[in-house]
């Protein structure tokens, strides 16, 4: 067992992971870390694997932090990175928090997993369970894209389409507990998701230097990528291996389609109302009512940060600019994040030379029905028209 | 210009990158190499690129080679190893060709650069020549899988459409250049992307700590993936840095629907007549004429390896193992070798203790269609019927 490892607090509502940071400290370092593998098991002292043999991988981090000059230059941003998640195995960040999840549900001798989700989480924990051979039930929404459908069934999890929301699945994951006898993987409701998202943080803070950035913008669903981010920032300030006083502002970007974080932040309230007809194609954002509003809307505050919701019917041009600026293959959710940008910059929120993270969660390449290609056919045998192929 | 770089020679046909290994070996170790960050391009010294400003990259490489226990038990093999291109941008392989490809394309002032594609050679030049903000042109039969028309979409390159084959795409490509003042980025017609392959076989080495495996299984289409790792094995053991004097058998997978090289391995050829009728699933190697034809087959006999075909219908069936057994997302193409790995250990041509890579070029996902999700519906406001779920 590494050394500083605690158990999780038994406290209501979504139980912390809290580590013995003193005890880390002086057990290993930041050169230590550097020296392993990329990935995110460098970090075994700060995730709450005990054995070794319990670690269920595919492979997962050290993802790119890509500087990204000329989207940059198109929101008038001179220091614009894209930390590319995209580059995970199942395509998406929710490899993080699954890869930890599932290996603890293996230290812990569970053999039967459960999942409601918009999508990504899903296509995620039916990888990690099949790795780890596990049986794996999934619960989405009935028009959840249909590469996650694919990426489910293909990973020998059970498949089921629900006639509702992600909020919905949740309930059935919970009611089926006890006649199914799984654990049950849902946002919050077990402590390990978010210390795989905590990753992000770290490898965000590494990859700066150990200087953190001025501003991160994330597309913000369940919203544990930002809770996770901020309490590795946390951690890694008591640690003492920043090199910086400055934290960065966490930005909670959401589509006006489904935005109850930023209702709640611009009213002031400590919880959010669940919303109401939520409707975006960023599916990985469609989640009416967050376990941990709260600690969301806590980081955002504590940060100095902000939430902001951007336009639904301008998430597929944010797409497309992004993806003919950088070549980076930005899904919708993080697409958001464009537009959040450009209304940031254009307010003054956001100064042109900031060092600003546009976190892109997953591949735009799950998602083809939201814009369908643009093409031209061509017949072999006829004369090219060379005119109308090079306008 | 780092030490030890050279021109292309300019003999008829393929133009095949030479280095000046001894140089090299003055001016790099195998520690200064594992030193720098991960990805391609700490292979600095045995890429061609002279300038590092030249560099376009989206955070290519390294990608995981991981342990595959359960599939291995599946097929008799102890030691069986999955090396992962799926977690490359773009979702494939092809990522690592078009890397060095555009690179050099940038270095040579190129702005404007055609391909002809089976669908992820397509995409990954779309990605990159995005990201170097070239103007793009791709060409691909009229039923390539819509996410590669869609990714290519995505990234501002202009996708066209043929009612034909790969080689109609090609000559299209071809034809083009002079009216259209673009360059041939097909595979063979310029020098580099070979060159960017090859670090498929440089990895591999790293990764097995300088001692090769026994067996490396890779789906052949245009196959500069297995000459580029063969050329790379060679170089590595000109510079002396290999373990071991053992060169891996180079396995040639192709589909029974498509399989040009097999059929001229097994006839003694040194080249491959066109395959008629072309038709696979794995539109990858739906490759009815190779222009490295010859090189594949050399490489196959030097290595003391073989070419197999397997059964086209069996392709999704092998997909849905691989999926199940590891969650790592397997191609159709990559799958096929699932299969060859089955028939050549049940043939004893491979030993069950032997070390097998299966080289998996790239993700499943962009392949819904061949295999609808095998999906169950579910009332929300209904109870449940838990034994059906569990069934």
């Amino acid at each position: 067992m590494p050394p500083g490892k605690s158990t999780p607090s038994t406290t209501a509502g979504p139980i912390w992971v809290r580590y013995d940071l003193p005890a880390i400290r002086k057990a290993v370092t930041r050169e230590k870390i550097a020296s392993r593998g990329p990935g995110i098991w460098r970090w075994r002292e700060l995730l709450p694997v005990k054995d070794d043999a319990s670690i269920v991988t595919l492979g997962e981090g050290l993802t790119p932090l890509l500087r990204a000059p000329r989207l940059g230059a198109a929101l008038g941003l001179s220091n614009l990175f894209v930390k590319d998640d995209s580059l995970l195995p199942t395509g998406s960040f929710k490899s993080r928090g699954q890869a930890v999840a599932i290996s603890m549900a293996k230290e812990l001798g569970i053999k039967r997993v459960a999942i409601p989700t918009a999508g990504n989480a899903g296509g995620a924990m039916a990888a990690y369970a099949a790795r780890a051979g596990m049986e794996a039930f999934v619960f989405m929404p009935d028009d959840t894209p249909i590469i996650n459908q694919f990426e489910v069934s293909l990973a020998g999890a059970k498949c089921f389409l629900v006639d509702g929301l992600i909020t919905d699945c949740g309930k059935i994951v919970l009611a089926g507990k006890e006649p199914m006898g799984w654990f049950d993987i849902s946002t919050l409701k077990e402590p390990y998701r978010i210390e795989g998202k905590k990753t992000m943080g770290l490898e965000l803070a590494e990859q700066f230097n150990w200087k953190l950035p001025d501003v991160i913008l994330y597309p913000t669903g369940g919203g544990t990528g930002l809770i996770g981010m901020w309490k590795a920032f946390n951690e890694l300030r008591e640690l003492g291996w920043l090199e910086s006083e400055k934290m960065p502002r966490m930005v909670c970007v959401q589509s006006d389609g489904c935005a109850p974080i930023v209702r709640a932040f611009e009213a002031g309230e400590k919880h959010a109302k669940p919303f109401e007809n939520a409707a975006t194609i960023a599916s990985g954002i469609r989640v009416p009512a967050a376990v941990g509003d709260f600690m969301i809307l806590d980081a955002i505050r504590q940060s100095g940060g902000t939430a902001i919701a951007v336009e639904e019917k301008q998430i597929v041009e944010w797409m497309k600019l992004g993806g003919s600026k950088e070549g980076i293959s930005i899904g919708p959710e993080s697409s958001a994040c464009i537009g959040a940008a450009m209304s940031l910059v254009k307010s003054g929120w956001i100064r042109p030379d900031e060092q600003v993270v546009l976190y892109n969660c997953g591949t735009a390449r799950k998602y083809p029905d939201v814009a369908p290609p643009r093409v031209w056919r061509i017949q072999k045998d006829k004369p090219m028209d060379w005119g109308m192929i090079g306008k």
